[in-house]
């Protein structure tokens, strides 16, 4: 599954649209109230309610592993593997809020081998139908494959490295702090440590899925989904599914490729439309036209673009001018509006301090809930396999799960192979990396080796219980550790982000790969060909994901800099914690400390408000992350996503069955039409072809100015 | 009805979108294929296929006529004749197409009486429920109103006047041929000339109505709008109908308001947006995101669209930089692209060509049907009242007529008060009309006068066989007679534009009541409060439209400007019409009278191979009159137009009924929405409120300029 660094701007992916908010806080709401209850069975709830899925499917046989993995398959998850690379690299660049894509990808990856299959049945060329285990294989791939796109930080620490963004802090920015982006380094620097948290994951499938049956919600979703596309009915509503996102991709295409024409220069085209007027456009309110976030409004939960807005009013609102005002006072008047010493400094660093809060929180409540969970599963010993003792141990034990877990258990993947593969790949890095990074000492890579493996377990388990992966979190404690070991003499800047980007990749790995085996678990995959896939998709991934943020450094002169088309908002976040780290807080303007301060318990606050309250109360409470997030950017694309939340508010009113079944398809039609118009945009700029026209808003008074001169 | 100088651009409103064409074409087919059928039963087609109406409403009793002229009704009349006056008023000045309000009148009359009385009813105060008769006297006097700023010629004869339209062509640009707006004397002007056609056609809606039984598709049609507003699941319908209308009128108005604000300054907003790019803008094509004419577009027939289109393209696509090429031979090089013996005037010169053609065709068709079906009328004796002998002459006869028959005729308007009425104002006219217009002598009023009425007849019985009011024909030929006849020397072209005006006031007026004594008689409103409603409509209507032009002349410093916002297309085009009449060819530039020959024929000839072909190909054949305005106009607005044409025909394949009872509906939400935005805006317009921002559409190269400029 998809699981990007949950605590940051990017976990609102958290909650994906497919699963009941229900499936996420069942089980903090059985530990409040004190019920010791196995977590057993939570990641059947579903199953219990309705008819047995595998008796439906009982009369197909499952293909061999060898036969689940098809050339078909892979071709499919190549074509779509690319597609999401450039919609999540988009994503990373405009604002690092990044959806859960895993509907559109188990959609296109059905409707596509589907019709490949048709064709061939027709032609009389069919040799293997298309079974749910392929479309489980190709689902893993992609999810593989474009999960690079986020874990190689093109939008934060990789980014953070570059010169563009190292210019914008005064700080640190000496040679030893800087790496600009290339393709080779980046190509190895994913090879070598992207396979780590397959490896690291592997031993535990068993103990994570049929031990401890946990949920993975987002898996488990997914499950369901490519199980219902494999029923005749399921296949009917897929269809129409597909139809409606290939309608809204074709229009969010067709609407890129029209705005295009308009921006011949900056601050022309509809991205700079001052719906709300030129007020409140310097303050970053405004429609920008992104069918992209309209898309990923539809998808995020309500709270969370409520969230967004209510950041957007107070920081931009009310906070920014309220500090502007004290200009010459607070900060030196005489600086450049983006010098971080000036009202930047507050913006990102109060939206860090808020970050952090809540990434703490949610640390610290993961991991209380990961030893509390564990501590059970022990004290029960209810660690065997389930399906030794079928008979004794568990009466509830249902027919699904019979039959899943004798699958699940068929194809094993030797634990030496996995224990042999990390040691193997992390002897590698450990010299390769200081190649790449001077700063990073192998020392550093070692140490980071040897915790990683616990922070995966944590990480994975934790992501089982509550769908969040921390990822990012963990990558921060790396910075900041890794950073301050390395020390601001040596390039300790540089180092701790590279630190980042190692610990970053294995546990973010190891969640989204626990989440695909859940998906295999339930599907009838072979946990064998799911590990092929995962390590073909990852490959693909560390290849093509370097590539198509190559294409956008390439085509895009203004990519990373602030006011632009690509602000790439959190690469700048990360170079700074990383600053941070080494530096400690003598960089920040006045009184900007005191407000971190304040914002960071605040999150934490607000956090524990919403845990303490109840479901009735805290779905009212906006969440402190998505807050964070527009405190840095403005609120343009919250308005988009609030529009899409509008939208998907009215549809559900006039017809919620509709909007249930077809909003999904509609928002990843809007998302991946808008996203796959980055790369002929890419080309075009690249081939120098500039558009032809410019929209330009002036105010009156220019504009007058400006009718003067053309005239003249 | 509202029948618009059915010959000009703006006979787009012949086939009203509630009628089938079957209805416009039943008769000519009849008697292509020779049949001496009576006329007789033609306007009842619709009802023999349906159960009698009248049997529905039998039990209701069919108020007196001074019950069926309620102060409610007038109120109701009044808000709704200047909303319509605002609509028709910027139709007049934008393009002069203008669609039949009819439906969006009896909608909205029906809903705002109905909820009037509902409130009445709630609160116990109800005195008098509503009923159709009251119904179709609140649509004849709002139809009668709005009917004013049609026939007032306020984009034609009458602006045509004004020293602004004057000033574009140079000849006959003296003063004693120019005379510009004022409130008083277009007030006065109207009272006095627009109360003749009433007076003239009363005597004969007896014979049109009930002898000759003639159809008037509108009127017709309103009826049965009106019945079955009335009938309850009719009510239900409408009100469904009310509350689409209501939606898309919010939407049309706040879209409307929404693009003021970008609006700052000429070539700003969205009237300008360049969406097929720079040089198709230069050439008038565009989409101007005007959602009146997308509500026009869906009103009017798909060929009068297509029609639009083909004309465009002919023109600006070919014809126009074909001619262009030529400059400097053709026409001096050094002339502004405005002038009238530069490119302007081809494009003027062969649109009144085709208007003219096809203007000629038309007439000489219904003047021969209406002498053809005036010999049968009187040769088959079927003078006398049906109702006379209902059981001999006529076996045929339905309960439906018998009933309408008899409550028509009850209420009697003595003849002599309409002779007296006529000689009373025409005397009155001879005097005054002198003292408006010098040029204009008082023998010039005694032969229009003399031979009004014989035309007002032929436009009457025409329009009742075709539903095709010939009144601006009448009008051109009013202007070649009387200009001819006062000469250059004399003032000739504001003589004959103003003769042009008084001879249209009352040919269309004529037609126009006429159809609706034809609603009147098929819902049982007594044709007494029906001739009340008119009076009283036609004095409001006096009132109203010059006020409702007047705003606009103050509000707009650009009116009539070509290439502005109103560029009252036909102000010109009947100036030189007149300018033509009283001067020769003399002042057309080289090559464009040859070009205008052709352009004559060409349109007799299309409308030829239109009539003989039959139905089954005639309907793929443009329509000369709809080619000839974008000649001049350019295509925005045919873009506009089209794209409701597009929305139309999607939703009919979609949902067909549903399209059908909507369709209009949500047609005159837009048109009406957008119209009534006219209000405030010029409201804000005359406040001097200047909108804040200006979008502006730069090509690449001017953008670099510009960016210098700002920054610099």
């Amino acid at each position: 599954m998809e699981r990007k660094g949950k605590e940051d701007g990017d976990y609102i992916s958290d909650i994906p649209a497919e699963v009941e908010t229900d499936g996420n806080n069942g089980i903090p709401r059985k530990r409040r109230n004190g019920v010791t209850d196995h977590n057993h069975n939570n990641g059947d709830d579903d199953e219990m309610m309705m008819p047995s899925i595998e008796k439906v499917f009982e009369n197909e046989v499952v293909p061999t592993w060898q036969q689940q993995l098809t050339v078909r398959a892979f071709v499919v998850s190549l074509i779509l593997g690319i597609l999401f690379s450039f919609i999540v690299m988009k994503l990373n660049l405009t604002t690092g809020i990044i959806p859960s894509l895993n509907v559109s990808a188990g959609l296109l990856g059905f409707f596509f081998v589907k019709s490949w299959t048709k064709i061939l049945e027709k032609s009389g060329m069919l040799k293997q139908p298309f079974t749910r285990q392929e479309n489980t294989v190709i689902q893993t791939c992609v999810v593989a494959t474009s999960g690079i796109a986020f874990s190689g930080g093109f939008g934060s620490y990789l980014f953070g490295m570059s010169e563009v963004i190292a210019k914008q802090s005064t700080e640190e920015n000496s040679a030893q702090n800087i790496k600009n982006p290339s393709l080779g380094w980046m190509i190895g620097f994913l090879f070598v440590v992207s396979f780590l948290g397959l490896f690291s994951v592997v031993p535990l499938r068993k103990i994570m899925v049929i031990d401890f049956k946990l949920i993975y919600p987002s898996g488990t979703a997914t499950a369901h989904l490519i199980n219902s596309f494999h029923t005749p009915q399921g296949a009917k509503l897929a269809k129409k599914q597909v139809k409606a996102l290939g309608k809204f991709f074709s229009f969010s295409f067709l609407w890129g490729f029209f705005q295009w024409f308009f921006t011949s220069g900056d601050g022309c085209g509809f991205i700079n439309f001052p719906t709300f007027g030129l007020k409140a456009f310097e303050n970053r309110f405004y429609f920008d036209f992104s069918a992209t976030y309209v898309g990923v409004g539809m998808i995020c939960p309500y709270i969370i673009n409520i969230s967004l807005l209510v950041g957007g009013i107070l920081s931009w609102g009310i906070m920014w001018p309220l500090i502007e005002n004290r200009k010459g006072d607070w900060y030196p008047a005489e600086l450049s509006p983006n010098s971080l010493h000036g009202i930047q400094g507050y913006r990102i660093f109060i939206a860090i301090a808020m970050i952090l809060g809540d990434g703490l929180y949610n640390f610290v409540k993961v991991l209380n809930r990961t030893v509390l969970g564990l501590l059970h599963q022990l004290r029960s010993r209810d660690v065997l396999p389930v399906a030794d003792q079928p008979d004794t141990a568990n009466k509830s034990i249902s027919y699904d799960d019979q039959r899943r877990t004798e699958l699940f258990l068929k194809d094993q993947i030797p634990t030496w192979l996995a224990v042999l593969g990390y040691i193997g790949i992390a002897v590698v890095s450990m010299i390769t990396l200081p190649y790449i990074f001077h700063q990073l000492k192998w020392y550093y890579v070692l140490v980071i080796y040897i915790f990683a493996p616990v922070l995966a377990f944590c990480n994975a388990y934790g992501c089982g219980l509550t769908d969040w992966s921390l990822a990012s979190t963990y990558g921060k404690l790396a910075i900041f550790t890794i950073g301050a070991w390395a020390g601001a003499s040596h390039g300790g800047v540089l180092a701790g982000l590279a630190a980042c980007g190692v610990m970053m990749n294995i546990v973010s790995t190891a969640s989204d790969l626990m989440q695909d085996f859940k998906t295999g678990y339930m599907t009838l995959a072979s946990p064998r060909s799911m590990f092929v896939s995962q390590v073909i998709g990852t490959a693909m991934g560390c290849i093509i994901s370097p590539c198509v943020f190559w294409l956008f450094v390439k085509a895009f002169d203004d990519l990373g800099i602030p006011g632009s088309e690509y602000p790439a908002p959190y690469a700048l976040v990360y170079r700074n914690m990383a600053i941070l780290g080494v530096e400690g807080f003598s960089s920040l303007p006045k009184n900007c400390l005191k407000l971190c301060y304040g914002f960071f318990a605040a999150a934490i606050f607000i956090n524990a408000i919403r845990d303490s309250v109840g479901k009735k109360w805290s779905r009212f409470i906006p969440l402190p992350m998505a807050m964070a997030i527009p405190f840095y950017l403005g609120s343009y694309f919250v308005i988009d996503m609030c529009l899409g939340s509008l939208i998907l508010f009215v549809w559900e009113k006039v017809n919620k069955p509709k909007a249930d079944a077809f909003g999904p398809a509609v928002a990843s039609g809007l998302i991946c039409g808008d996203g796959i118009w980055t790369l002929p945009s890419s080309i075009l700029a690249l081939a120098g072809v500039k558009p032809p026209i410019c929209m330009k808003f002036l105010s009156a008074k220019d504009n007058i100015r400006v009718d003067k001169i053309l005239k003249g």
